[in-house]
C-alpha cells in the first residue's frame, strides 16, 4: 500500500523522503482524527456524538476533491466579502477552477431549453411559440414517460427510447454497432464511474484491486478510489509530449503497482483534464493493446468528445478503435463515459449523461444495473436533455439553422480562448504550456523561486498550493494547484479553465501576468 | 454476523433452521458466483474478463431491491408480450409497486411545472402567459444561479437561497429554529440516506458497525448496508398495534447486535413504509430516549410527512420532539429527509430532495459536504421544485388557489382511496389490513394455504412471492412481495401502493378479489 501511496502522492511532498503533515500536503482546512480509536467510544459517549472525527468512515476522511476543495470554499467566502463590501485590490472572484460554463457567460442552446420547457409544462405543446420539431420532441420523450408525465420514475438506466437514441449517436459517430441495452443514462459522468469503479471492490488472489489512473487526473478518481478503499496507482503523462500515453510508463505503474494490488483497471481520459490533451489514434491503439495484454477493464473518460480545437488533432473513441483493431483486442472490457455537462452545452446544473458498456460480462452487467436500481432514476430533465444532445436537430428541421449557429460559436469561441491563454501563459517568465488540443483546461507548468518554496513551507502550504491562494487573495483569480491533480515530483502547475468570456479572460491574463511579476520578485 | 443475518433475514427463510438456496431467499434470477476465489484468476483471463460474477464486489451480488426487483423486472416483460400482441387473461400491467403518483394519473401541480419551464426557458418571463409569482420565483431562483442559468453547477449541497427556503419551512412546521447551514438538498431522499449511511462505516471497540432498521423496512435501507458491508439489525414494528414501534421489542435488537457489533445507529420512517402507521406522539418520544440512551444516531425518514389521512393521527418531525423533550435528549444527532417525489407533488422524476442535520460534529458534517462536493450537485431544476414545495404560494398570490385547490385534490383522493384499499382487503377471506394512516401503501397479511407452500417451495420460491408471481401472470397486478420488507417468520405480506386512480383501483381490487378466491380454492 505505501508503495501505490508514494506513486500517487508523491506530487503532494516536497521531497520523496519528506514527511508531510497531512495539513500541508493539501493545503486543507478540514479537521483530522486524534488519538486512537480505543478511546473512542468513551470521548463519544461523553460528547454524546456517535459520529466523531474518529468513528467516521475513514476513507471519507481521506477523499479530496480539489475542484471545490478549500481553495474554492475560500474564494466563496472572500466572494461574500465583496459583498458585504470588504475592501480588496480587485471587485469580483474569477472562479476558473470548474469547467462551469454557463457560470462563466455561455448561453444556453435553445433547442435543449425549449424541450426543456415543453415536458415541464405540457400546455406550452398548445401555444404557438415554439417551432414543431421542439414540439414533437417534447411530446416523444412525454409519451416515453409514465403517465406522460416527467413527475414519473424511469427504468434505473434510463428511459428506452432515450437509450436507443444515443446507440444511435454512438452508431453515426464511430461507424459500429452500439447496442441500446448496453447504454445505461446517468446524472452526470461522475454518477456512472462512481457506479463502475464500485464494481471492482474485491480481493482477487489475496490482493486488493487497485486502478491506474493518470498523473495529473480529474480528482474524481482519486477521490472515489479513497471512497471506495481502492488502491490507485499513478501513471505520469508526458508532458514534453503534449501529455501523451507513455506506454513504457504504463508498463512501469503496472509493474509496481502489482507488487501490491490486483491493478484491474486503467482510466484514460481523453480529450484531457486537467491536461488538454487529445490522444493521437496510434497511442489509443497502444494503450487498447496495453490493457488486453494485462487483462484491464479500460475507463474511458470521454466527457470532452466535442471540445477538440486543434486542427491536427480529432476525436477517436476507444470504442471505434478497439473496434478496428480487431480480435483479440476487440474484446476488451470498456466503459465509456459521456456528459451534457461540457461539449458545447455546458448544461452541468442540469445533470446528465450516459455510459456505454462493452464486452461486460452479462451477469456484471445485471448486478450493476440492479445496483443502480435502488437509487430509482436519474433525472427526467436531464435524460431529457441527453435525448437533445444525442438526436440533435438535423438539417431540414426548422431548429437546425439556430442551433447549428449557437453550438459552431461556442465551440469557435473555446477554440480562440484556448489559444489566447497558452499564448499568454507561454509569453510569461517562468510559465509553459502545453497546448490545449481539447477539453476545456490549460494547465500551465509555473517555475517557483526557492524562497517562494521556503515561504510555503513556512506557511504549512505545498508551494503550488501557495501560489494559488495568493493569486486568490490579491488578484480574486480562483485556479486549482496542480497537486490537487497530481504532477511530477518538484513540478508545479495549476488548472485554470478556458472558459471566462473573451473580454473577461484577457482582463484575467492581464491581472495574472502582473500578479505573477509582482511574486517572482517577490520571493526572487 | 450470523446473529444479525437470522434477524434481519429471518423473514426470507421458511424455517429458522432450514437452509435456503439464495434463489429461493429472493426469487432473483440474477446470476450468482460459482467456485472460489483461488479459480477466477485462471478462469477470468481464460474469458478475458477481469470482472466476472466471482471477481465482483461481493456486496454489490448481495445488494436486493425488492420494489425493482425480479417481479418487476417480469412485468415489464409482460407489457412487452402485451404490445406485441400476445395473448393474456389481462389487457395491461397495473404498477402497484411503486410510489410513482404521476404514472398512475396524478397530475402535477400546475405551479411547479410553470416555474420549471419559465426557469428553463427564461425567455417565457417576457411572455403574458404566467402568473406573477411563478415569474418572480423563476426570476429569484435565476438570480442565485451562476451565470443566472440553471445550467450552471450550484454549490454541493445546494442553492443557499433554497436551503433557506427550506429552513423556513421547517421553522413554521415544528415551531422551532432551523438553521439553513444544516439543510443539504439532493436528488432525492436515497441520495442523502445513502451519504449519512456511509459516514457509518468504520469499525468501533473494534467491532464492524451496524444499523438497527424496521422490519417490515424500505428496502433502500438494506441494499445500501449491504452495498456499504454495514451490519444490518432488524427490529419489529408491531403488527397487532398498527405497526408502532415497541420499545422493548428496540432494545431486544438493540442487545442482540451488540453481541456482534457495535450498533451506531437508528432508521425510523415515518409515516411507514410499507406499512402506513402514522407514529404518535409518545411513540417518537420513546424511540428519542432510547436513541439517546444508547448513543445512536437517527435516521427520520420523514418523506411521507404531507401524506396524512387518518383523522386521529399528526405527523410530529423527530426534530420538533426532540427539541420539546429538551435536555438530554435534544442532543441527539439526527438527520431528517424530506422528498418530493411524494406528499401531494409526487414529482419523482424530477430527483429533489433534502437533509436536515441536527447535533452532528461541526467536524464530521464538513466532511459530508466534501465528500458529496465530488458529485458536484444535485440537479438545479430538482432544486427548483424544492424551492417550490418549501415556498408554496401563500394566500394573496396569483398561484395560491388553484395551487391549493389541487394540492387538496390529490390527498383528498389519497385518503379515500387509502380507506377504499383497507376495506376492501378486510373484506376478504384470509387477509388481515391494518388501518393506511399516512403515507402510499398498504402491507395486508395474508393467509397462505399449506399447499400453496408446498407448491412454492416447489417452484423454489418463498410463498409470498410465489403468490405475487400469480397474482402478476394471471391478472396484471404488480405488487411486492413482504419478503422483499422483511417480515415474521411464517408471516405473508405484500406492498400495494394506494395511487391507482379511484375507478382503477376499485376494478384492481375486484380483480384481486377474484384472484384470491380462485388461489385460494386450488391450494386449499
Amino acid at each position: 500500500m505505501s508503495q501505490i501511496k508514494l506513486i500517487s502522492r508523491a506530487s503532494r511532498v516536497l521531497s520523496v523522503s519528506g514527511v508531510a503533515v497531512r495539513a500541508e500536503l493539501s493545503g486543507t482546512v478540514l479537521p483530522q482524527p486524534q488519538g486512537n480509536h480505543t478511546s473512542v467510544r468513551t470521548m463519544a459517549s461523553a460528547q454524546k456524538k456517535t459520529l466523531t472525527l474518529e468513528t467516521l468512515n475513514p476513507n471519507i476522511t481521506k477523499l479530496e476533491y480539489a475542484v471545490r476543495g478549500p481553495l474554492v470554499i475560500r474564494a466563496a467566502e472572500i466572494e461574500k466579502e465583496l459583498e458585504k463590501g470588504a475592501q480588496k485590490p480587485f471587485k469580483r472572484v474569477i472562479k476558473a477552477n470548474i469547467g462551469d460554463a454557463h457560470a462563466m457567460g455561455q448561453q444556453p442552446i435553445t433547442f435543449i431549453r425549449q424541450v426543456l420547457a415543453c415536458v415541464s409544462d405540457p400546455d406550452l405543446l398548445e401555444s404557438g411559440q415554439y417551432p414543431s420539431d421542439v414540439k414533437e420532441r417534447a411530446k416523444s420523450i412525454l409519451a416515453a414517460c409514465g403517465g406522460q408525465s416527467v413527475g414519473s420514475y424511469t427504468m434505473s438506466h434510463g428511459i428506452e427510447l432515450i437509450r436507443r437514441h444515443v446507440a444511435e449517436y454512438i452508431e453515426r459517430r464511430d461507424g459500429h454497432k452500439a447496442n441500446w441495452q448496453d447504454i445505461c443514462l446517468t446524472g452526470g459522468a461522475s454518477n456512472g464511474i462512481k457506479n463502475c469503479l464500485q464494481l471492482l471492490c474485491n480481493k482477487v488472489d489475496g490482493k486488493d484491486t487497485a486502478v491506474l489512473i493518470p498523473i495529473p487526473q480529474y480528482p474524481l478518481y482519486s477521490a472515489s478510489l479513497a471512497e471506495y478503499g481502492l488502491g490507485q496507482v499513478g501513471y505520469y503523462l508526458d508532458e514534453d509530449h503534449n501529455w501523451a500515453l507513455d506506454i513504457n510508463e504504463l508498463e512501469r505503474a503496472f509493474l509496481d503497482g502489482s507488487k501490491t494490488h490486483a491493478v484491474r483497471a486503467i482510466v484514460v481520459i481523453n480529450p484531457g483534464n486537467p491536461t488538454g490533451q487529445v490522444l493521437t489514434r496510434s497511442n489509443i491503439e497502444d494503450i487498447i493493446k496495453f490493457a488486453q495484454k494485462h487483462g484491464l477493464f479500460v475507463f474511458a473518460d470521454e466527457v470532452y468528445q466535442d471540445n477538440v480545437y486543434d486542427k491536427d488533432s480529432k476525436f477517436f473513441s476507444f470504442k471505434k478503435v478497439m473496434r478496428e483493431l480487431g480480435a483479440p483486442y476487440d474484446s476488451i472490457e470498456l466503459a465509456s463515459f459521456m456528459s451534457i455537462s461540457k461539449g458545447y452545452m455546458g448544461e452541468c446544473g442540469l445533470r446528465g449523461g450516459w455510459m456505454e458498456l462493452c464486452n461486460i460480462q452479462a451477469g456484471v452487467q445485471a448486478h450493476l444495473y440492479k445496483a443502480i436500481s435502488a437509487m430509482l432514476c436519474p433525472t427526467t430533465l436531464g435524460q431529457t436533455a441527453v435525448d437533445c444532445v444525442a438526436r440533435t436537430p438535423m438539417p431540414g428541421e426548422p431548429s437546425y439553422e439556430l442551433w447549428n449557429k449557437e453550438k459552431t460559436a461556442v465551440l469557435e469561441s473555446l477554440k480562440q480562448r484556448a489559444k489566447m491563454i497558452v499564448d499568454t501563459f507561454n509569453s510569461m517568465e517562468g510559465f509553459s504550456c502545453n497546448v490545449v488540443q481539447g477539453a476545456m483546461y490549460a494547465f500551465p507548468r509555473i517555475e517557483l523561486p526557492p524562497r517562494a518554496i521556503a515561504a510555503a513551507r513556512a506557511d504549512n502550504k505545498l508551494p503550488d498550493v501557495f501560489y494559488a491562494f495568493k493569486l486568490l487573495e490579491e488578484t480574486g483569480i480562483c485556479v486549482v494547484p496542480g497537486s490537487g491533480f497530481g504532477q511530477r515530483p518538484g513540478t508545479f502547475h495549476f488548472r485554470t479553465t478556458i472558459l471566462p468570456q473573451p473580454k473577461q479572460l484577457q482582463e484575467m491574463l492581464d491581472i495574472f501576468k502582473d500578479f505573477h511579476q509582482k511574486f517572482t520578485k517577490e520571493y526572487s
